[in-house]
């Protein structure tokens, strides 16, 4: 299967999931995408992960997923590869959006277990391995169990990495035991996986546990310091990496301002008032049917981009 | 909004969730299906809910679904109003669908609290609400937590009544407590709601709990059963609607003969192996990536169905 | 084993989990306790239920839990039967604790899945065997998930029942599919054990699925609905049973008014409150480290006591 | 309240949870207690920790726990401190238990949220209190979800330190993410607390994000890994921290070589055999009810050992 996988660009270091910026009527503003992707390319980052869940991939339809990959595609313009999520129900309905995003441009390809289904491991990994054999890029698997409800356990992973089906993993499971375990297995195996881990707030000590690269969604306000840490993670300098996590840690503060919100109006909600805050993107506008964060939430944002010397611009 | 909601049939009694034979190479089993909807309609039903999780409905494409809704649509041939299931990640997905099946010829549209994201109650009622006004025939709320993860509270159910924005509820919580606190609530605001229970092995107590019906997968195997039963509940006759209940619930242990599988190949599998086996659908094939139950099950099952005479054609 | 069971009494029909009352400074209030018991049995009930959930037995040291056992088994003076809760976190511990109730002259003992550890359904069984084996009244099990974090599953609680380790089930597990599954696995096994529910708001419906009883709560606050209740259950007039549990429902109220609270506050503490009111106790207050309900809730109860011509006395 | 704090030791660095070793009958092996608590000692130990989850505290009796207790204190003989859990239901009974354990010579105390019942954060904090001014010895929070079913908050834990009701916290939270906050959060109010990870395979990862210690289940079975690892985290050097943990980590496999078996069963079991056969401890009998692990566990596990030269003695 994957046949153009030799030739497909690896993901690995600094792989920012992109938020989707939005026109105050809910439409995807295209320009805004352009220029953080922009700002992204330029920051550093070593690929760009567009339609995770921190680009609200769950709330827009077909033809505005195909826009926004098409936008992120085209204004990388080759200088950082993208892959892009195809988050769906199950294995056919996930080809279908893939093979949209695939002609969009995406060099690979990212999903979860089956949502809204009660399935096996067994099932989950003929779930992964349906849609590999369906698409001609590489194929990763994401494990947010917060969101899917169902764990991607070590064994099937690995299955999955020893017949090709999967080239890589992005961690967002919570369980750091269950990640170190993960490494180890997968260097065990070769190394066939690039695992990247999904907590932006641990990003030091999983560099030190073994982890290939971050996907960290606070990249978006600020991805200059997530390069910075990778650099010192990749230079064994453990001391820098903690310094610069710390300085970015303060900054993700930002997402415990907002107060009796749901997660997904609390994360990236207050991810979006700080590039918006920042002139990053021009409205910080959620996607529809999220409540959108108070007025004493975006002071606060303000309070502390303005505390690290991140110059709002507005 | 709803515009068309004085004139739409109303869902209550006997609705079963029509399941979808399929053939062989997993394509719809379009002649096997208008088959089932025939027995189902000659059975006694008083409406079909095409496309709900005993459907499969994860599983399939859009244009599966359009064709599965459009076949029972067209068999049931307006003598059993039809609801159908869209069940997607969030508003804007499911409007699409929802239109895409109205245009099939479905009555009415149920969906759920939305997959994937994280959200709070009033995120949830906006959902509702936001489809609600894109649609013209009611929507009905499917509180199905073992596969959204997400409960619909009972304030936010009656605030979606109080303003039209559902006409019905279908009630696969598991909480048998809170439905009778549902029914409590919907009685004191004027019986707004038709609340149904998913509960195919407790619908003699549902019915003495108030229940306006049930959604029944195992109607699919046997549907005499369950218009008996109901027409005992609403004749006051609690005796004989319990003794129909356990011979039902007999039948029903044929979901407990597979073992080490998931849910999703348990419950459906067994289901349309007995349907098979009944003669009611060619082929007891199941959707793509669930694993197909094995021998021992299949011959437990042809035990059961021998022990109550529901005589097997195969 | 429980070689005294053929002599012990049978625990069925209303048997009330006793409150534990308390004076304003913490010490078990023997005089109201023994006020309450005798409302209890005059009130008709079938045994007493010490040293439950609503008893709030899990907040009292050893010798507060003797006490309370003295107390009720004193003042119900041979006119209904005893079995009081010994939980504890695992076997040894639930073997001390069960000694020293029952030489407080409790007749029968039950107990949970042991707390706080991680165990296996082999392991759970060995549990109960291990405390069966070592004391000489019969042992019941006490099913209740959202406390013990573990399910008593039904192959589990017939095993159990079938070498004569346990002699009933107090079922709180809020499953009541499977609940209705344990009366069927129980009938066909000829009714080893007595199957008693614990939802107090249900009892109609689940003495249509074939409980043998009742563990109400909401029983302390007023006895005689629920024994009116079950003679209706018991004589198979389910419109009756209905009619009773409709307003006994309307009575289960009073658990919603406190707002902000936990579960143990809200519960007992509303149960304590009305008992206050109606003069059963002589004072609301709850076990040590449980908030107090507020004086707004307190008044709602007031209110839906009047409303039910529940005469307060304060 | 505790007016004893200044003086009292501090526990940071390496602190083993010591298991219980036992008799073939059940009963405390003291003279393999002895030498179990001897091993560690002259191995480098900060600090001992009696009677925690590895210790299967939750299965002894309170004479039991009394003897353990004392068999560490006497054993360490000053060379180092002893916490010991008091793990029970609700606060009276830790009061009741930890007096007993702190008459056995503990020198602080350690427990978790309640168990069985239902709280609320702020209920939990008014159960620490509780418990910190009846006793006059330092009082520390542990927080182990996957036991106690409730997650101690950060600002529960915060406002604990402020007042000084706890001096640390044992975190097995499973949730690095939350521990890292907590390390801010603690360092922003000056480090009241000693925060320990229990997460004995992440802690060159925990180290370089803070953490000020270990409690490491493993440290049983071969003490001095971790601390090498542990002087190598406090040198800053973390590249020989990570080398010392990836050996540690290839140890720690043992605990899943048993198949089909409960955590505890599995965990524990894994530890004891490995002492056992390392001639640590005589037996490697486990707590009552706890299912034994098989010859097939037993000899992967010698495997591992011998892969890691750490010469079985039998």
């Amino acid at each position: 299967m994957n046949t153009a996988l030799t030739s497909t660009p690896v993901f690995r270091g600094v792989v920012p999931p992109v938020a989707t910026p939005l026109l105050p009527d809910g439409a995807i503003d295209v320009e805004s995408l352009r220029r953080l992707v922009e700002s992204l390319v330029t920051g550093g980052v070593d690929g760009l992960f567009a339609l995770g869940s921190t680009g609200e991939t769950a709330y827009f339809t077909d033809a505005q997923r195909v826009l926004i990959a098409e936008t992120i595609v085209d204004a990388a313009a080759g200088r950082a590869p993208v892959i892009a999520g195809a988050i769906e129900l199950t294995a056919e309905r996930v080809i279908d959006t893939a093979q949209r995003l695939i002609a969009a441009g995406a060099q690979a390809i990212v999903t979860t277990a089956p949502l809204y289904t009660i399935n096996s491991q067994a099932e989950i990994a003929a779930h992964f391995r349906r849609i590999a054999a369906a698409i001609d890029v590489p194929l990763w698997a994401y494990d947010v169990p917060v969101r899917v409800h169902k764990k991607l356990e070590i064994a099937t992973l690995m299955d999955l990495a020893a017949d090709g089906t999967i080239a890589g993993v992005k961690d967002s499971s919570g369980d750091d035991v269950g990640f170190r375990r993960l490494v180890a297995a997968n260097e065990a195996a070769g190394h066939p996986l690039q695992l990247l881990t999904g907590h932006e707030v641990l990003v030091d000590a999983m560099g030190l546990a073994g982890a290939d690269g971050v996907v960290p969604g606070l990249g978006n306000v600020e991805v200059e310091g997530y390069v910075r840490l990778w650099h010192a993670v990749e230079a064994g300098d453990f001391a820098a990496a903690r310094t610069e996590q710390l300085r970015i840690n303060r900054l993700f503060d930002i997402v415990f301002q907002p107060t009796g919100l749901s997660g997904d109006a609390t994360g990236v909600g207050a991810f979006k008032e700080a590039m918006f805050q920042r002139g990053l993107i021009d409205h910080p506008t959620m996607a529809r049917t999220v409540t959108a964060i108070d007025e004493t939430a975006v002071a606060a944002i303000r309070g502390i981009l303005d505390e690290l010397g991140l110059a709002a611009a507005r």
